[in-house]
């Protein structure tokens, strides 16, 4: 006989789709509703999209995206779900900029609100206190803070409503809204995936649960947004720290759960708290109990690989991406990228091309067909030896100059066949090399999106490894060829060439970019960690040199507010309306 | 006779370049007491350059400039230089992170500083307050905030110290240290350039200085930063709101000031103010008066011409790149770029390349040729038609594939001569092209700096226009030649192309991207001004379109904190010392 049927839906939506994100949350909320929920929430930003970035500015947009909230819950209670209060995330506004003295500079106009609609209207609103400004966030940039905290009435359950960051913070609204005695803490999340983000994120929702003594609702966008990836993981943990209900990674997933809250008190509300009460509704325990699904989370790699794949499936499907195309050199970056990318969008939609020049050995060959065939996705052969003559010649290139040469031709190649057939060019570079800056820019650096962007290459042949078992324990063929695991790594430039001639082994490689890049050491810890001193100094040293080459081609002189890149640095993909 | 001979050190010092900077500030120190000053500023973190973005993450280059502060102190003194107290702004830790609760984010661990150095000791510290996280400011992302206000006693006068953002702010530290009773408030500044920013920075100045009853002196950095250009314009103002001294734009400069503050009271200083007393020094009244050089501002054409070509040349310079390339087509663009680049750098470091294709037409050849001449910088020409027929024979590659294709080749042609011959490639296309998208991803876009990048067409043949007249009426020859500033554009990647056959009038185009990016209206707000609704709807579909297309190669799923890109786009250009 639970007193309250709660449907958390992790969803995907599409930046700046305000009508197609409002059509599937109608959709959701009808199978909710379906099953019997009492509340339904989404995902933070779930009506635009997260991060919104630059569209934060844009006063057209702010009040066509206040509009469709509006617009939604009218259109919930024509469709008949009007009863069921429904949370959504949506960016709000255009309001009065924040103060910022005499200095008339650009600044913030939304607020990253979420709204309770009921009964075809907006009955109670919540803006978010803590505005993350580190890492991947540039909310403090964006929005205007919220001021007044939110306890929502269900029956006589009392429902308090965060946003993600205002879960995280310590002395922030979760202990406030503490004193309202809520029964039920609702967190509406847009919380990146990252690498054992799983060992801070639950424990973090645990720990709120226990110090609160409330039940907390944790809900969160799924799917991926440009170099970002929300992976789910919405889960549900009792006052007493125990998982009630997890949705699984990586995919849209309504979770419905039948929850025993305390009930409302009548404490005295801290003056900041509004307290707003909703429709009861119909009674949950006229409703057979649901038995909650607790997914297990998959091991490291497979949460990766998961990741990756959904990452470029995102991409290319919001940006309406007919096929991939990359080129395929037999070695294991191009090999592991064609597995992600046919296990994304299908084999049907990946064009491999192998552009063997005079230099490419035999293997790079049979081993790029090999792992075509695998996969059993579109292969070409285009040699690059008669493209790359007539320049070499005329320009009278040579060495270093003759080997980018040949990673050019492959790009001109990549791009051409794009340009005439439509695929999205994939870039198969690894983050140690482009750490380094260990390509070719204009060359193998040239495609829309970069797969193995931020996986080392000691990663890329872990995920291999795991990929290949992965498809042996289904009985299924193993899609990456094991010689192009095997095989020392080469970029075939010149006769003979392998990696370890200009870079260290992989495993030291790899271990002092982790110290150098995310540890922030300095050359003399790193040292003390036991690594050899001159191999520190050259290593750093092409990191602070490919820093500057990665970015070989933004830069120019800025004169107005606007210029592009710095200012207009926060791009977002898709925008069906320019409004 | 005058009671305070201030100097103000209008420097460009290099990023991150923190014993460079030292020694240059020692020579300027050297300069201003060979001239009597009392007292010398310098630029916020004029010891590191600005802006530092992520090395004000990395403990071991904060530590470093901290510790370059204090043995700048001791040069100083060993110099004979202990006596005159120096003001000199520098990043500050490591210090503990700001605490942002259990996110476990990187967080801030700087301070944007103000150290005063005196007899060989850092004698009073500052850190500033307002942390500006607008436009092209990430400050608040990667500074904790100070807390405390400081007034120098310099004799019997008392001299309030702030930085920059400090001075913009309502009710800000300024509002605070107006109780201080100060006579002098020194403000010091890395204040980038954008257009008519004279019309809001020296109003502020000379209404705080009205406001607060106090002279201000407002000391600038110089020189150019990746995309930002600071142009100086350090002034002094009196507290009736005269002008009382002002450097010229765009060039380091030592301005020297008498001045007559009021004198010091002995009124109580609120809590979170401290006073230090500097020791006297030689006694000011000794020395013959200075009539202190107040500079005028160039016209609007002539400022922003010498920042393109400040930019220019400190892109260059600071990078030791040896001499520029780029691609002429006898345009507009082009013969602009190479005027700027000449200008800075001087013709005999600017190559030029004439890349002719079959639809190249004569004048094309024949006004690149001219403008070579003109200016007097190198020149040859490099045929295209017999690399592009290979790659267009293979690949059967038809309409803008093929046109693609053209654009492409020249790309690979500058590259390939940069690699061979050391030049930075210069990439020419303007901001109206830029914005719609009207350039080759990986041709025309191929470059390292792009003098254009944030100039508007219409003001590309303004500049053309002004930069001819200005050699006229030297007597010198006009370097652009009149054909390429009559003719109508175009890309020449088919017979008679025009840009006009798929763009409206340039003076359209310009009036609508001003309105949609700079302005941030809506369409409807755009017709409304007047324009025709089809062709505002098309130009902003094309910037929209065009805002992906322009990040194409930047993309890729995020699985770690540091991913590149986001994490990690804040970059700076050169790293002497890898701390």
């Amino acid at each position: 006989m639970p007193r309250l049927r709660l449907a958390l839906a992790q969803t995907n939506p599409v930046l700046g789709d305000l009508d197609g994100n409002a059509r599937s949350i109608i959709d959701t909320v009808r199978d909710a509703a379906s099953k019997g929920a009492d509340l339904v929430a989404f995902g933070e930003m779930a009506i635009s999209g997260y991060p919104i970035e630059d569209l934060a500015m844009r006063p057209s947009f702010l009040a066509a995206a206040h509009e469709r909230v509006h617009l939604l819950a009218r259109e919930l209670a024509e469709a008949g779900l009007g009863d069921v209060p429904v949370i959504v995330g949506h960016p709000d506004g255009p309001f009065e900029p924040r103060l910022l003295g005499t200095s008339n500079a650009p600044t913030a106009i939304a607020q990253n609100a979420a709204s309770v609609l009921q009964g075809g209207r907006v009955v109670a609103r919540y803006a978010k206190h803590h505005l993350p400004n580190y890492s991947v966030f540039d909310e403090y940039r964006i929005f205007i803070p919220g001021d007044e905290l939110l306890v929502l009435r269900i029956r006589d359950i009392d429902v308090a409503l965060i946003i993600c960051e205002d879960l995280w913070r310590d002395g922030g609204p979760v202990g406030r809204v503490l004193h309202a005695d809520a029964g039920l803490l609702v967190v509406i999340n847009g919380s990146p995936y990252e690498r054992d983000k799983d060992e801070v994120r639950l424990p973090l929702v645990t720990r709120r649960a226990i110090e609160t003594d409330t039940i907390v609702a944790y809900v969160n966008l799924v799917g991926g947004q440009d170099d970002l990836v929300f992976d789910g993981d919405s889960v549900v943990v009792g006052s007493d720290g125990a998982i009630l209900a997890r949705a699984p990674q990586f995919v849209e997933h309504l979770l419905v759960v039948d929850l025993d809250p305390e009930g409302a008190t009548d404490a005295q509300l801290p003056d900041d708290v509004r307290r707003v009460e909703l429709s009861p509704g119909t009674p949950s325990n006229e409703k057979p109990e649901i038995r909650a699904e607790i997914a297990e989370l998959p091991d490291d790699r497979e949460q990766i690989w998961n990741a990756l794949v959904l990452a470029l499936r995102d991409y290319v499907e919001k940006n309406h991406f007919p096929s991939v195309i990359l080129g395929l050199s037999g070695g294991i970056d191009s090999a592991v990228c064609a597995a992600i990318a046919a296990d994304a969008i299908g084999p049907g939609r990946v064009f491999g091309v192998s552009m063997p020049s005079r230099y490419s050995s035999g293997h790079s060959r049979s081993d790029a067909d090999d792992l075509a065939e695998r996969i059993g996705l579109h292969f070409r052969t285009e040699p690059i030896a008669d493209l790359v003559l007539p320049f070499e010649v005329q320009l009278g290139l040579t060495d270093i100059a003759a080997e980018n040469l040949q990673a050019r031709a492959r790009g001109v190649i990549l791009m051409g066949l794009s340009n005439q057939e439509g695929h999205l060019v994939l870039t198969t570079g690894n983050k140690s090399e482009l750490a380094v800056g260990y390509s070719t820019i204009y060359g193998d650096s040239v495609g829309g999106f970069a797969p193995l962007k931020d996986v080392p290459k000691m990663l890329v042949w872990e995920l291999a490894r795991w990929r290949n078992a992965h498809a042996s324990s289904r009985g299924e063929t193993p899609p990456i060829p094991e010689n192009s695991i095997s095989k020392p790594p080469s970029a075939e430039l010149r006769p003979d060439q392998t990696d370890q001639d200009s870079l260290p082994e992989y495993d030291v490689l790899d271990a002092i970019l982790e110290a150098y890049i995310n540890g922030g050491l300095s050359i003399a810890d790193i040292v003390e960690l036991g690594f050899d001193r001159p191999t520190v100094e050259r290593i750093t040293q092409l990191v602070d040199r490919a820093e500057w080459k990665r970015r070989q081609s933004a830069i120019g002189p800025k004169i107005s507010r606007t210029a592009f890149g710095r200012d207009r640095r926060l791009p977002i993909t898709y925008r069906p309306t320019a409004v």
